[in-house]
């Protein structure tokens, strides 16, 4: 077992190589690797059900079974996702703002590679495939910490694309795996700031807040969403229903779900009982304060809380307000730097939320479910950054890179 | 004295007036500054002198003592500074790449503060002046730690703005200073990733590795240039000799001053009796390995450790290599990602020492002194990072600005 020095050596031998390597290349061996995990699915299925069976020996949750266990149509989405990196365009060596200045140096700003990208994971196997591709496809030489629960499955599938890259000529620490998985490694990990660029943790809210606290390495936060609606007095109830219908029961458990409602008080009786109706439907409970509780039946109280709190589950606080100013410092104040959306039909009041509202996307009469990669047209999304520097919301291929200045001169000395 | 707890209470009470402030009140804001620090001039130099004499008594060496000291035309220059940035472009509210996805959302990427900066700096007072001007403009609330010896400088300059900021109607707490100047309370400061979003340590490389050590908040690492001239076989001796002599000698004490050259085998003996007797104007001590030794005379031996050395002084180390694939192997080894720079006439080494090395600054044919946002035309600068994250080489006002998602919507659901 190689230790965690030995692991960001080798990193760093083989990062001039991705540095440099063109699109063609990059994109063939991701083709590569999506045909090795075909061709090699039977071995990984078999190490995923060491995993499988040793969880369910330690009493795993079924919901975490679900998301540890792979299957052929699994792998096969998991090459397909490779596929449809390598079909995106290279952001690596775009030339941007090159300007002629006045002594005559030509200087521009040509966009490059990180580096090398640690990710930090929990028990998903198919995020070993998915932040290897992006990583990859933008020219960054990565390193794996996964969860123990999916050791063996992620070390399989670490080995095919490994496997596939060394037959493309590529080295093969373009990708590692830590596999000491114990909590003292991944604490040492994250302090090799002379090995790796960025650290992108992905996983729940604890993971993340572990990784901020203690790493040394630049991290990019990710994922946590307490989102909001705010139904504005002119809303159109009709359209209001449906998008918090679909914000908050679409698909719970995600960071752009949404998790409370902000009413203005002048709409809630005719909001309250259409929308108590529609979310029934779901059974989802309602905790709302005082006025939002007598405009329908079956609320139930909201506490202090409530309003912090990203439930992930069919759960939906109301909170009332006297306006749009309200509404505004109430949601900066809760939210989580992810995703807003205001429902209105007024003009001005559409324009101050998308101003004032500080996150990471701010909606105007749509779904914050839409805060997404794929939706946004980047292709993929390797996580959300709920953080302001580098990369704000959805983080396709761009994120993944840094730049610097390339300047011709002829001479010039200052 | 404020606890620090209630200065990033009051930073973030601040901020949501300084994210939506206009460019025109924001410029109208700044010229008072630079006015009202010329109105309070004696009071300032009354604060300064307080410094400067318990700098003396402290034993502070003349070089510090001059870098702390103000005086009528020092005040004017930061005034000027102000004035300067005033006139500059207002990052904030641009709109790019706003596009309509197929579901007939539109989405654009909108310009927008990143919220509340950190400054944590060294003993001198006009970065106050300077850092203030330049997160102002970009909308950003500032909280300053100076150090201690420039305590009374500091707080004399922070309460002319603060007084300039407050007769145009501006939330004064724009800029806080932290008056206790202890080492604990500046640990404290860097774990207060609640109020702070940024951090940008300015000062000597022990400040700033101590900041990147010990922040929970996100860093923008600056400063330190360990700066190579790789002078390639087919350089141009003529060009070649003015180039090093600027980028080593034109100022010693700054990031991107030249500290070591690498030289090609085959052009060793052209290049260095012309060079050294160039140098001998300023009595720069060259180290070097056997080669360069025997091609000039007064060369003194270099050691490992000179390869790894940012001088800030008139030595330059040389080391000779058999090409430029081992220049650049050599330069990415000892860099510290700043600037880098070489002389050739030959058209594939140019293009291959842009794309291979690892620098925020890559040079073909110029002096590295030029790595600085005026040069580079950005009108001014908050630091040179040699990061790769979210800013890289010289930070103007984009630098202090993130982004958010603005989407248009009409009633989209997924």
């Amino acid at each position: 077992m190689k230790t965690l020095e030995e692991i960001g050596k080798l990193a760093k031998a083989a990062e001039p190589a991705l540095r440099v390597l063109n699109t063609g290349k990059k994109d063939q061996a991701l083709l590569k690797v999506a045909e090795e995990l075909l061709a090699k699915t039977a071995d990984i299925l078999e190490a995923n059900e060491t995993d499988v069976i040793r969880a369910r020996e330690n009493g795993m949750k079924p919901g975490l079974i679900d998301r540890l266990m792979l299957d052929e149509s699994r792998i096969e989405g998991m090459a397909e996702g490779i596929r449809q990196v390598a079909a995106l365009p290279d952001p690596v060596g775009e030339v941007k703002a090159m300007k002629q200045r006045p002594n005559g140096l030509l200087i521009g700003q040509k966009k490059v590679p990180l580096g090398v990208i640690g990710i930090i994971y929990e028990a998903r196997p198919n995020v070993t495939a998915d932040a290897f591709a992006l990583c990859f496809k933008a020219g960054n030489v990565v390193i794996l910490r996964g969860g123990s629960d999916a050791f063996h499955s992620n070390q399989a599938i670490v080995d095919v694309i490994r496997g596939a890259l060394g037959m493309e000529g590529i080295p093969e620490d373009a990708i590692q795996l830590i596999q000491d998985t114990s909590r003292e490694t991944a604490q040492r990990f994250m302090q090799m700031d002379q090995y790796v660029n960025v650290l992108i943790p992905r996983g729940g809210a604890g993971l993340i807040r572990s990784v901020v606290e203690n790493s040394r390495i630049p991290v990019i936060e990710t994922g946590t969403g307490n989102c909001h609606i705010y139904v504005d007095e002119s809303a159109d109830i009709d359209m209001a229903v449906p998008i918090i219908f679909n914000a908050k029961t679409q698909r719970i458990g995600v960071c752009n779900a949404c998790e409370s409602l902000v009413v203005h008080e002048k709409i809630l009786d005719r909001l309250m009982p259409a929308l108590k109706q529609k979310l029934d439907e779901k059974q989802v409970e309602i905790r709302g304060d005082e006025k939002a509780m007598a405009a329908a039946e079956g609320i139930i109280p909201a506490s202090e809380e409530d309003w912090g709190t990203e439930y992930l589950d069919y759960i939906l606080s109301v909170k009332t307000v006297s306006g749009v100013d309200e509404a505004i410092a109430h949601i900066n104040r809760y939210n989580t730097g992810h995703s807003e959306a205001i429902i209105t039909s007024d003009y001005a009041n559409a324009q101050k939320f998308l101003n004032e509202i500080d996150a990471a996307a701010v909606y105007v009469n749509a779904s914050t479910r839409f805060t997404d990669g794929f939706e946004f047209g980047f292709g993929a999304e390797i996580g959300i950054s709920t953080q302001k520097l580098h990369a704000r919301g959805p983080m396709g291929l761009e994120a993944l890179t840094s730049y610097k200045y390339i300047i011709y001169g002829n001479g010039q000395i200052r």
